[in-house]
């Protein structure tokens, strides 16, 4: 049993909407990611998602808002609502998700990250 | 669907060991506490824990060992594992664990808090 430091383990790479698997519990997954840029429209079908912003701020889009989601601030996400992060700057976010969430959902691309890894 | 700040929903109480339920995603629960003082030894059978430090500072004493989780940090306790948080000072925290976790776990006492507001 190991505590995890959030800003150690984010300073250990610097790929954008490619998340890392750093805690398991109750077969969900604690991710942590860095966005930067536009990521892609979509929807997961079965999971709920949790975006927990660590340093940094982005842009939620849906089809009727766009939410601002700031530093010390979290937004869940329910199944099925289709969505589309947009970070202005680099923003450095925890997830807490079930471990069978892939990052794209129901959208199959360049994006998708299907074996990630653990840190 | 609102993103929830964490500094300003914990400004809104300030008795301890007394989580408030300030988000649900996938039967879990994403709970906001106070620490100050020292809690009960206990476990729990079937869930595992989360604990995030917000702010401040505490120690998980474990039978064998003391785990200081700072803020920016996170300590997953297995189910099971017999754990007792001790805060020298107010530390604010956010746990994610399944909604049918009870915060003394295994104890019943006058520290046992079933049903929790939502903030």
């Amino acid at each position: 049993m190991e505590k995890i430091n959030l800003a150690k383990k984010l300073s250990t790479f610097n790929d954008y909407f490619n998340p890392r698997i750093a805690g398991e519990l109750n077969g969900q997954h604690v991710k942590l990611v860095k966005f930067k840029g536009e990521f892609v429209w979509h929807h997961h079908d079965n999971e709920d998602e949790l975006f927990y912003v660590v340093k940094g701020s982005f842009d939620m889009h849906l089809h009727d808002k766009i939410i601002t989601v700031n530093e010390g601030e979290f937004l869940i996400m329910p199944r099925g609502i289709e969505h589309k992060p947009v970070a202005n700057e680099e923003v450095e976010i925890m997830l807490f998700e079930p471990a069978t969430t892939v990052n794209t959902g129901n959208i199959e691309n360049e994006l998708t990250r299907k074996e990630l890894k653990h840190i």
